[in-house]
């Protein structure tokens, strides 16, 4: 019969960090929480509030140990240390919003179950990330566009079981185009790395799915292909509605890189004859926010936010990080607007290339539950 | 009493090309038109059915007097004719599609009057387009991004009352960016441009709305400032439902520049116990289109549609040409999907950043009518 001890030695999970009291665990191993939506209220998430999605344990590095391995078309490999890509290229500063794909994942299910861990609104976060250019590594590496369609992260974090190793991958076009500014990051919010975000060295992926802004990256290879890890080629993909797990051809849809526009509500309240609501906004791609409505009768009418981007800096078609919005709306009358006894509050959110949110939630349902970008709504509870 | 030799002499109208009698006028002077549905079934439009968009008379040009001005940031000028432009740089092709902002304004003017030109869904076509990368030409004068926000164009058309010409502007980052592919175009589908489509040159900017698609391009300024023409300040910009004209702000939105995803019905009929539908589908900013639903039960089941990109060959996010569809449904049990005695067919496509169309239109109308790129339904009559 096992020991505590002997247990928790056995247990791949046990060298996973000390967390955030604060965050609302949604899974224990591996490791999955969100930050309380209330406190998704700032530009910049501090480092014990931005969510952490992990699908195996938190690898033990030494960063004077670290060694990234970069694998050329040709087969040909190279080997950077940390002090190489904090030395050699020039530090790059971004402000990016990572978000997983599960993202209000809640909602999904609650008209259809699907498959995947639970999340509300909080599964988004923004950093500040520094690094080195990726274009900047593959351009002295001597890796180009010629041959290559796309760059292969592959994770320090191992199933102990399997030995299968988180992999991923993303377009070549984005990782070589300076202005998608893809970093192999070693400070978030400039500090080194957390051991759950990624430390020593994060993907960093602007506009991209989270499930591609790869951590613990330990090797990356120029290819042609995609990566054939389970996440890149059987998961976090679209599907409409009719598709379920009898009738799914993970083939058949592209892995989800670049993120539609999606907006939450963070907290409302009903003050006197007004409601006063705030949130965030968000699009991939490097879209920025233009506009974010918010209704409280069911966009009969629309009341326009005001909009703080992450990065007032950011350039056009380059705005890598959320928009936090807030809006005060007068409170309509009750009985044209009342849903089950409650007030409810929606947003949604428009960006630079005019998308927006899908009204209804049960129309983009999908069997994985991702891109669950529906309007958001509140519900407040009336007193009378 | 004027003559009619007199009035037409007088009409600034009066030199307008002749066009196809297959197009579907929808206004004279200036000239607006689109092609039936049923015959945009081929990726490339035929230059005679390419839908016209004109603001002002067509002007009488000869190629052999044309002179494109270009206005650098500190004021100098220089001068290219269409020979230099032809032969002084690389000639460059793009499969582009061309939409206008008002496209399918004819569904928003049916829940509410909407100030704008009657459309139908035809105000869309594709074609293979030839001439100077506008990027190139920039680079060979030394105008670079110091300095420079917007590229401005103004048309050779002009109304002979009020002298206004027709003007517009790109984000510089668009006009900049060799893989945005803008042109001074000056052929289409291997043809001089035709007169209502832009002869000698029209600046093509793929994946951008019409209206900044510049037709007889005269003046290029390279600025800080947009275009502070009519078109680019007080028009062709998106506000929601709650925005009419008594309190439209125009500077609160941003000019529309890519377009969302959009898709449309171009044909549909019964077939024994089968609906066939064909149409296309296209957004904005080199998405492509990776997958078109088709329901004929308001979205409770969806088929997914076979896909044809008017050029195989475009890179991701380089996606400039629409994609058309075709989808057989089998036909839905009667009763339960019956509208108004009719059988009714939605399409919505979706996009490579996994953006899809609206549900409802009228959560989307807006004072213009642009933008109406909700779910596109045909009726179909049922016999019983
Ligand atoms: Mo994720
Ligand atoms: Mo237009």
């Amino acid at each position: 019969k096992e020991t505590l001890a002997q247990k928790n030695e056995s247990d791949p999970y046990a060298n996973d960090p000390a967390r955030s009291p604060l965050l609302t665990v949604r899974g224990h191993k591996p490791f999955n929480a969100e930050p309380p939506l209330e406190l998704l209220d700032s530009e910049i998430t501090p480092n014990d509030l931005f969510y952490v999605r992990n699908h195996l344990p938190v690898p033990k590095i030494e960063g004077k140990d670290y060694k990234l391995e970069i694998v050329h078309r040709d087969g040909r490999t190279s080997e950077l240390t940390l002090a190489d890509l904090e030395n050699k290229f020039k530090p790059h500063d971004v402000t990016a919003t990572i978000m997983c794909a599960g993202n209000r994942r809640n909602e999904m299910d609650s008209i259809k179950k699907v498959k995947g861990g639970y999340w509300d609104a909080g599964a988004i976060s923004t950093a500040r990330w520094t690094g080195a250019l990726l274009s900047d590594v593959l351009e002295e590496l001597g890796i180009t566009e010629e041959g290559v369609e796309h760059i292969q992260f592959e994770g320090l974090d191992k199933d102990s079981t399997t030995q299968t190793i988180y992999g991923a991958s993303i377009p070549a076009d984005i990782a070589m185009d300076k202005k998608c500014e893809v970093l192999l990051a070693y400070k978030m919010n400039d500090e080194p790395i957390p051991a759950d975000h990624g430390y020593p060295i994060r993907a960093v992926v602007p506009g991209v799915v989270g499930a591609r802004n790869v951590k613990w990256v330990g090797k990356i290879v120029a290819s042609d292909k995609e990566s054939d890890s389970h996440w890149q080629q059987n998961d976090y993909k679209g599907f409409n509605s009719s598709i379920d797990w009898h009738n799914v051809d993970f083939s058949a849809a592209p892995a989800i890189q670049e993120l539609p526009v999606i907006s939450a509500i963070c907290s409302a309240r009903i003050e006197g004859d007004e409601v006063v609501a705030q949130g965030y906004a968000y699009s991939g791609g490097g879209r920025g926010i233009i506009r974010v409505d918010v209704t409280a009768d069911n966009g009969n009418s629309w009341e326009v936010a005001e909009l703080s981007p992450a990065d007032p800096n950011q350039k056009r078609n380059r705005v890598y990080g959320w928009t936090l919005w807030s809006a005060t709306l007068k409170l309509p009358e009750c009985g044209k607007t009342v849903e089950d006894g409650c007030l409810v509050v929606r947003s949604r959110a428009v960006d630079s290339q005019y998308n927006l949110q899908p009204e209804n939630c049960d129309k983009i349902w999908n069997l994985r539950g991702v891109l669950s970008n529906s309007w958001h709504e509140k519900k407040l509870v009336l007193d009378n």
